[in-house]
Order: structure tokens, then C-alpha cells, then sequence
């Protein structure tokens, strides 16, 4: 329902929220809030990604930091319409601080804020140069001497990180470095970014054959060139590769591919890291003001040890190791894990002939492919919301809007939905012996991603071979250790194997840490990912945000990014902006410094 | 100016419209057009690119292609507001033919229609795979040996040109045949790009190293994917090879750089060309159905004979193969000519430090880049008219619906705004002794462009040096001879020279016919590029139509592509769609295929 009158409620509270910061009416402002209300700020108010959860956080967030802050202008975007749905009232608007400018979501009840989102869009005097402030790319005009964009553009490449050094080195080069990276570089700010492969996208390249993206086309697009309109739903990895390629290509990013990152150390006196890496066989020391972790959440595999794998004669593989299945035909194959990568994997290997067995060791969240797409992003991520007027861009926001605190009741009846609509599907699975969950509080899919990136799978048809048998089942039983040529679980059943693979996961990012620079470091910055929800593999206390994702952590100018394609693009914006005030010593007072949780 | 009842004026008259073409009244339908009036039509109704001026040769088309074309369900553009200017009311309009779905403009006066324009989107049942169309991507469910992407790219590039043959083969891989080859592949017609380069975009970074594209960014999208915001407005040579070489890769082109055309030749029985290609010093005989031309309209060299060129001891080269100005510091240029590629070379000769003199032998128009963005294309390709709405898709339609034979008086008053604005500018030119000229009718720039494609030159700064003397100018005199280390002019003036360069343009494109398939074959086509409009380098008849592009010609199965990024863009659609109907044995009765004009 959309109606003036709903524009003018909207004003009325942001003038007043707007007066009541201006002046420093901490109470004032408070009072606009309800009860039960949550005021999330992406780096514009808090130099940090924080959640305030009712008046008392945000009391204690606008004393510590309005005076620095200075918020301004507060008004409400005249290109987008306020809107009810269900009592609760939706609107959008900019506002200013001393340094930058922010746009922002707000939701009322009852004419009080229930929800708050406050975004950094850009910083003042550092916009970057697009739209009304493209580079003029021809010089006109005339001077002796002048080079090229070509001849600069050499330059740069032949000199950074041996004649000048860059600000910001990134470790990783899958789409959260690159994403970063592409900001960071319309920002003005130099920056390496270290890959060990050999191109752009080879970490998707060098992942199983028949892996395609599980997100959606329109859940995936990058900063500044979104895919075309045939671009498919589900892209395959190597067009995906070609994509990031031709990405980093294109936005100019110094990209240092087939190097190695040997070591990084951080000197607190001179405020500057020691990154030492191997380009081409030779070594380079690299000395960055700022070092960013961007190997992936999923990045370092993790394999359970089991008794007698070093007497196991056939082959083992991490899933991330795993080739595809050409060379597995009529081979006995078991894959031990029952999430994304098993079941992909074990797919493929039937396809190609080969006789395969899934060894599930706990229960799963499965949902249908259609159904997640259509229930779960549709509304903001799909051609029906880009035909309703919905961008990437609001979509994002409007994510962002929902407080990790309640997501999971935004959540909860989404899944109860797809429950329902697809009741014999899971009926089925149930028969075939698959252990099904939806989540510690039957919150489903995402909130196992936010909360520990793990225990799903987005079922694209593996599942209709689990329940024929083609895919052959063992489920509820542990490994308990290997012979020379079989799998023998827990319960006494051998399962006879050429090859074993292991799609158990990943461990947590700051593991990454303590090989790179130190133990000491790692424990300092605590675990990487989860909110603290007190649910399976992400233990408490409650953060309320992801722990040490793109945001100032206990460690002096070590940051972490990474997630989809999704928080690559979104998140990066907001980190390549606290990244771009420390190099230009712009002032960054960070409000509410997470705790180090959970060693990792 | 807008109102619901102009609004419902459009609709009336195309109510009308629709009744009397699907009822096949031809009267009815003539007698809506006042009398002086035009139908533009590209493929839709004439299967050919076509400007019907006057009721006469309107009654003549509808009278031969009703029956065939069975125009259907014309209504206004629900989601375009119809707009009143200055008396003339424009709105937008869909229809439908037999086979296809087509797209319109409309501008009335009193009540009558004074132009039309109609253009095919798309072919029924043959719809590009876009928006609620694309391709899934990853193929959900299961099957034995399913390939992967990658699988059947590989398999499509080893096997096209050799266990398989194309249906089109385009001879020339620059921006207009890359343009052309995404959309048939989008389209399903199996298509080979001849190179003779050895990456995409070299056509671009071969040439001379100051030259940056003329053309402002909102004017050279390719289709699907846009430039990004970030684009720069004038895009370096480099910066456009490397766009166009991702943009070869993603859209997954069958590409052959390296590649050499040695001959054409066509079977009117078979209904097949021949034609020979090198490949990696390979042969390769390749047997399309249709062959085009994308050979560049300014792709052949003309330079003109003087006596003594044979003596002269410097160098000698055309524009075309100029390096730039890194070797000649110091050195004696005479660069030949005076539109873009000689202002731009003596600039950057003398940013460099060469002692340059242009030899300028005719008239020149000029424009400043900056007066020519804001009032030659600011309403339609600027970041104003982005931020008023104007889409590429519509600007390209809007540009298309004004006819040929009045397009002159359109743009006319906007020279002489331009004339105005730079008067103290040009004074000074003619002050240095630059001869000047607007064209034959003071139509200006882009009348010279699709006139004779040459004649002009966007000053971004060389004028500034003629004026103060640091280009040496010499006009108004031909060359007459060269000596072993001059350029001696018809008024008997010696110019001492170590380098001659000839930026003297280039010739017509069929040309390359001759060159390729054969002289008989060139003749029977006839003249490239032109409208026929009688004015210098653009002899009649008039033709109406820029002569032999993207539509039909003389010689069946034969077509020609090119121009600027604009034209690669937006006529690439309409010549897509001819070679697709073909492909798919669509009858595409073409009504008033041009005969051959001036011999090239």
C-alpha cells in the first residue's frame, strides 16, 4: 500500500530523529525509538559493523560517539516511496556526518522505529569517479610529455610493490579479493592483491567439474558491472572463472596471480606490515599499511583423521582437491559429508559410472533449488523482482536492514512454506534413510550459512538418486576407521573404496592467520564467522554480527572478507571505505570493538 | 509537456493505424500520413532497412508486403509516456507481425502521422535466451555422461570450422563484428569472426598511441553489457581493446585471431560461399551461408600518389600505420591532411617534441568535444539525459526515427548554437590560416559522418596549437611532389620532412569485396556507406538509406556491417535478425532492395 500520507509519517520521524542528533539529544533521540527496537550501522555511525539491540546499546553508541560523528541532514529519499505492509511502515533516506554520506532504511510501528539501518555510502572529498564524475579518460587539451593511459598504466604494473608500495595488500584473489580490490581501486587506493593460482577464477576453475553456482544470477552480481540480462541462473564454475577474469582485467586491479604469500608480520611501531611473497619463483617483500584475509571462508580444508587412512591403498581427497569423476568409472567410491560438495560430487560420480556411497555422519537441511529461489530470494533476488522495480542495490539494503537478532522469525515461515510445498519430496528422503534438519530453531538455509557456513544442500537432483538408491545411502553412523580397500563405520559395516573423499568442510579463516603471520595473532583475533547464536557450530556469546567479517578486529590493520557473491559485493563497499578514511587519515573512532571469542 | 490526452491521440491514430494494416486497407492506412510524411522501417515490414517518403512510396510498400507481413496488435507503450513538443506529439507504440514482434515511434502533427518508425525486436519462437528466458545454467536433475559447459565449449571450438560449419562467417573482428557475433550467438546461429590480428581490440591498440575514442561513452555501449559508471567518457585505444577483448571471451565468441581471409566465393546454386582462411599458417576452407563484411568502413588505406614518393628518403606511412611519436623527437614532420587522425598525430608528434607542420588541402569542419557533447548529443547520450531517464535502447530509437532526408534540418540549428558559442574560437582558427567549413548545407558533423564519413575533426586541443603557431600550418595548397627529403607544394613551398604521414582516410568498403571475392562481384554491389544526398564525396541518386549497410545488397547472401560503436550497437540487432529468418527458412520478402550505385 503506498500513500502520501505514509511519506509524510516517515518525514515526520526522520526531522525529528535528524534535530534530535543534530543538536545531541541523546534522549531525544532514543525516545523515537520503541521498546523493542534495533538500530543497525554500517561504519557511518560506529566506524564498525554493529548492532545496537534495544534503547540502552543505542543510548550508550550515540553518547560515545555524536560528537564526532556530527550527523546531519537527515531526509528522506524523494526517489523512493514509503511503503506499510502489516502495520509496520518503510521508508528510505540520506543523511550526512562530518566526513561522509550515508542512505539509510528505517521501519516504524506504531509511529516509533522499530528497525534502523544507517549505511557509509561514500566519504566527502573522496567520491569516487563515476556517473557526473567519470575521468574525462582523453586528456584534452595539450602538454609536452604526456603519457598515456596505456604508458601509466605499465608503470604502475612494473612498479608497485618494488619501487612504491602498496596500502593495502589483499591475501586471496576469488571474488572477495577481487571484489574488494575493484573498489578499492575507484577509491584511489593501491593495492596488490596475492592469488596462488595461476589465473583470475581458477578457484573456481580447479573445484569439481560439474560444480555450478547454488545462488541465483540476480544474488550474485559484482560492484560496477552487474552480469547481462542472458547471463544463466546457475552459472557454471568455468564461466564464472572466465567472468572474474575478465573482471580483473578490466577494472585495472593489480593482481598478482601464481604467487605465494610465505608470511606477514606486523610491526606495531612503524604501524606497517612485512608481507613476504614468492612471484615467480622470486621473493618479494611487500610492506602495506593495511593486510586484508580474503582466502575464503571456505578456504582451508579440513579433514577428520581416521585410523588406518595411511594404511588406506586406493586415494584420498579433500572435496576441494577432488577433480571430477572421469577417471572413477566402475571404481567404489565413498564420500564422506552430505552437504553442497558431497552431494554434487556424488552426483557427478554416478553420471560418469561409478558406484558410490554417501556416508552421512549427521543430519542435513535440504531444500529444493526452484523452491529456495522462489520462497527464500525471490522477492528481492529474481527476474519477478527486477520486473517490480527491485535493484541490486535495494535488495541489499533491505537485507541488511533485518537485525541478525530477529532474522530467523523473518525466516522460520519462509521455511514452514517450502516444508509444505514440497512434503512427499522430503517424505521420500526420509524413507531413503537421509537425516533431515531445518536448523537449530527451524530457521532454514541462511541462518545456517550466517551462523556457521555449513549444513546444507541446495538440492539441483542429487537427492531423486539418493532416493532411487543410484546414490547409495549410509546414514547415522560415523567412520570409525579404514582397511586397505574399504570404509568401516561404526556400526561394523564395511563399505569397500577405491577412493574415499572427504567433503567435510572448512576450518575457521583465522586458521589462515595463524599460518600466515602468527598463532599469537590468530588467538588475538579470536573466530572468524557465526553470530553467536548458540546453535550447532556457532557457539556464544552473542555477537549480533559476524565475528571479525569486514570490520576492525583485535589485531591493528588485519582484516577479514569474504562470504558469497552476495557479501563480496555488498560488504566490500563498506570495508574499501574504512580501508580508504585510514589512508587518508581521516578520524575513525570505532565504537564497540568485538571481544575475542572462541579460539579457532 | 505531458497529459493523458495526448496520451489518448496516440492511441487513436495507431487504433486506426492497426485496423487498416491488419484489415489490409491500404487507403485507409496512406490517408492517416500527412502529406509530407515518412515510414522508417527496419525489417519489420520491408525486410529491408528502408525510408518510405510521401504517401506514394508508402502505398507502394503496403500494397506489395501486407499480405506477407500480416502487421497485427498495434498498441501504445504503456510504460512510455507520450510527450507534445512544439505542436508535434511523439509517443511509442509494440505490434506484432507474422513472425515477429516489432517496436515503434510515432510523431504527429494535427492529428496525421508525420513519421513512423517501425523496428523488429524479435523473431516468434527464435527469442533471445534473456530475462525470464535465460538459460538455467546448471542443469538440474540427473543423467548419465551429462557434459559440462566447459565440455561443450571445447567441444564447439574444436569441432566449428571443421567437423562442422558455421552459418555465418564475419570477415573483420573489430567492434562491429564482435557486436554482431554476441547477438547471433544469443540467437543460436553458429558464427565465425575472422581476424587478422592476434587479440580482439588490437584493430584499437595498433593504432596511433594518443588516440582516445571521440565518441562519449553513453553513445558506444555495446550490447548486453553496458560500460560500467565508472567508465572513463573518452576511453583510451588500450582501455577499449581490453573491454572489447573480455567482452570476445564472455560472450563466448568463435573467435579466430591470427587469422587471414585469402578468398570468397559464392555457389548461387549451392547457395554457399567459399572461403579460404590461414589459421596458425593453416588453410582452412570454410562453407557458410552468409558472409559478412566488418571489415571497418574506415578499414582500407587510401593514400594518394605524388611523384617521388619512390625518392623520398624518410619514412612514409598512412595514419593507419603510424606508431606514435616516440621516435621522432626533433624530427621534420608533414602530416598530409586535416580531419581527426591528423590533428590528433600532429598533437601528440608535438607533445613529444617533433617539428610538426599540417598540410591541410580542403576545407575542415570543426568542433570543439566539449560544445559538441552538450548540444549535439546531451539530450540523448549524456549523464544528464541518463539522469532524465533516457535509456540506450530509447536514444538509439529516437535517433533512428528522424529520416534521412530531414535529419539535416534537425541538425542544423544545433551548428549554428555551436557556431555561436566558439565564435571567438573559430575566428582564431581562420586567423592561423585553417580553412573552415559546416558541411555542404551547415548541417554539420554528424551529416559529414554518414554522408562521406569524413571531413571533420572533435578538437580536444590540436586547434589550440595551430592557433599559436606550435603545429605549423600549410592550407589552401596540394601537395605537388616529394624530393629525397621534402614535400614540395603546388605553390611551390618546400616542406623539409624526415617523416611524411598520410592521414588522407580511407576508401570504400567494397573495396574489401573486390579484394576478397572478386570485381564483378564489387560492381554488382556497388558503393558502400552514403546517402546519396549529392553533397561532396556523397554523389546521388539519393538513396535515403546509408547505402549496402546491414541490409541487403545486389549480391545475395552478401552483407556489410560497421561504423562507430553507436551503429555496431544498434544496427547489429536489425542484420541479426535477418541472418537469423534466414537460417531458420523464415520468408523474408525484402521490398526495394537499393540498386548499385557509383562503383566503388
Amino acid at each position: 500500500m503506498l500513500d502520501d500520507s505514509l511519506s509524510t509519517k516517515v518525514d515526520n520521524v526522520l526531522a525529528k530523529l535528524g534535530k534530535a542528533l543534530e543538536t545531541g539529544d541523546v534522549d531525544a533521540a532514543v525516545n523515537l525509538f520503541q521498546a523493542d527496537c534495533y538500530w543497525r550501522d554500517l561504519v557511518s555511525f560506529s566506524w564498525n559493523l554493529k548492532t545496537m539491540e534495544g534503547r540502552d546499546q543505542i543510548r550508550d553508541m550515540l553518547t560515545r560517539q555524536l560528537a564526532a560523528i556530527k550527523p546531519c541532514h537527515f531526509h528522506q529519499d524523494t526517489t523512493e516511496l514509503a511503503s506499510d505492509d502489516d502495520g509496520v511502515t518503510q521508508g528510505w533516506f540520506e543523511f550526512e556526518t562530518d566526513v561522509g554520506r550515508g542512505y539509510g532504511h528505517i521501519r516504524l510501528k506504531n509511529g516509533l522505529i522499530w528497525t534502523l539501518l544507517t549505511t557509509m555510502t561514500e566519504l566527502k572529498g573522496h567520491e569516487e569517479p563515476k556517473g557526473n564524475r567519470r575521468l574525462p579518460g582523453a586528456e584534452h587539451g595539450h602538454g609536452k610529455a604526456r603519457r598515456t593511459w596505456k604508458e601509466k598504466r605499465e608503470q604502475e604494473t612494473s612498479e608497485l610493490g618494488y619501487a612504491t608500495q602498496p596500502y593495502v595488500v589483499v591475501i586471496g584473489g576469488g571474488q572477495g579479493g577481487i571484489a574488494l580490490g575493484a573498489r578499492l581501486r575507484q577509491l584511489g587506493v593501491p593495492t596488490i592483491i596475492i592469488e596462488k593460482n595461476e589465473r583470475p577464477g581458477d578457484s573456481w576453475r580447479k573445484r569439481y567439474k560439474s560444480l555450478c553456482l547454488h545462488d541465483p544470477v540476480w544474488y550474485d552480481h559484482l560492484p560496477y558491472i552487474p552480469f547481462p540480462e542472458n547471463w544463466p541462473v546457475f552459472a557454471p564454475k568455468d564461466k564464472i572463472g572466465d567472468w572474474l577474469e575478465m573482471y580483473t582485467k578490466v577494472m585495472e586491479l593489480n593482481y598478482w596471480s601464481s604467487t605465494a604469500c610465505k608470511s606477514a608480520s606486523y610491526d606495531e611501531v612503524k604501524e606497517e606490515w612485512t608481507v613476504v611473497v614468492e612471484r615467480d619463483g622470486k621473493e618479494v617483500v611487500l610492506r602495506p599499511k593495511q593486510l586484508v584475509l580474503a582466502t575464503g571462508m571456505s578456504g582451508k580444508a579440513s579433514i577428520p583423521k581416521f585410523r588406518g587412512q595411511d594404511r588406506f591403498k586406493g586415494e584420498q581427497q579433500h572435496s576441494s582437491q577432488h577433480p571430477g569423476p572421469d577417471a572413477y568409472k566402475d571404481k567404489k567410491v565413498v564420500v564422506i559429508g552430505s552437504n553442497n560438495s558431497a552431494h554434487d560430487i556424488c552426483a557427478a560420480l554416478w553420471e560418469a559410472g561409478a558406484d558410490v556411497t554417501m556416508v552421512q555422519r549427521s543430519s542435513t537441511h535440504i531444500v529444493r533449488s526452484d523452491t529456495l529461489m522462489d520462497i527464500g530470494l525471490g522477492d528481492l533476488y529474481s527476474e519477478r523482482a527486477v520486473a517490480a522495480g527491485m535493484t541490486t542495490r535495494k535488495a541489499d539494503l533491505i537485507f541488511a536492514s533485518l537485525p541478525y537478532k530477529i532474522m530467523h522469525e523473518f525466516q522460520i515461515p519462509l521455511y514452514e512454506k517450502m516444508r509444505e510445498r514440497d512434503a512427499a519430496f522430503y517424505e521420500a528422503l526420509e524413507k531413503a534413510g537421509f537425516m533431515l534438519d531445518w536448523g537449530a530453531d527451524g530457521s532454514g538455509l541462511f541462518m545456517k550459512y550466517l551462523r556457521r557456513g555449513s549444513g546444507y544442500y541446495i538440492d539441483v537432483g542429487a537427492c531423486d538418486l539418493i532416493i532411487d538408491g543410484s546414490i547409495k545411502l549410509k546414514s547415522g553412523s560415523d567412520v570409525d576407521h579404514l582397511t586397505g580397500d574399504a570404509v568401516v563405520l561404526k556400526d561394523g559395516t564395511a563399505l569397500p573404496a577405491e577412493l574415499v573423499v572427504y567433503a567435510t568442510g572448512y576450518g575457521s579463516m583465522n586458521g589462515w592467520a595463524a599460518d600466515l603471520i602468527s598463532k599469537e595473532v590468530a588467538d588475538k583475533v579470536g573466530k572468524c564467522w557465526g553470530l553467536g547464536s548458540n546453535t550447532p557450530k556457532d557457539p556464544g556469546p552473542w555477537e549480533g554480527e559476524q565475528r571479525n567479517m569486514w570490520k576492525p578486529t583485535q589485531q591493528q590493520a588485519l582484516w577479514f572478507h569474504g562470504g558469497n557473491l552476495h557479501q563480496s559485493r555488498h560488504y566490500s563497499q563498506y570495508l574499501a571505505l574504512q580501508l580508504k578514511a585510514r589512508k587518508e587519515g581521516i578520524a575513525t573512532p570505532v565504537y564497540g570493538l568485538q571481544e575475542r571469542h572462541q579460539l579457532g
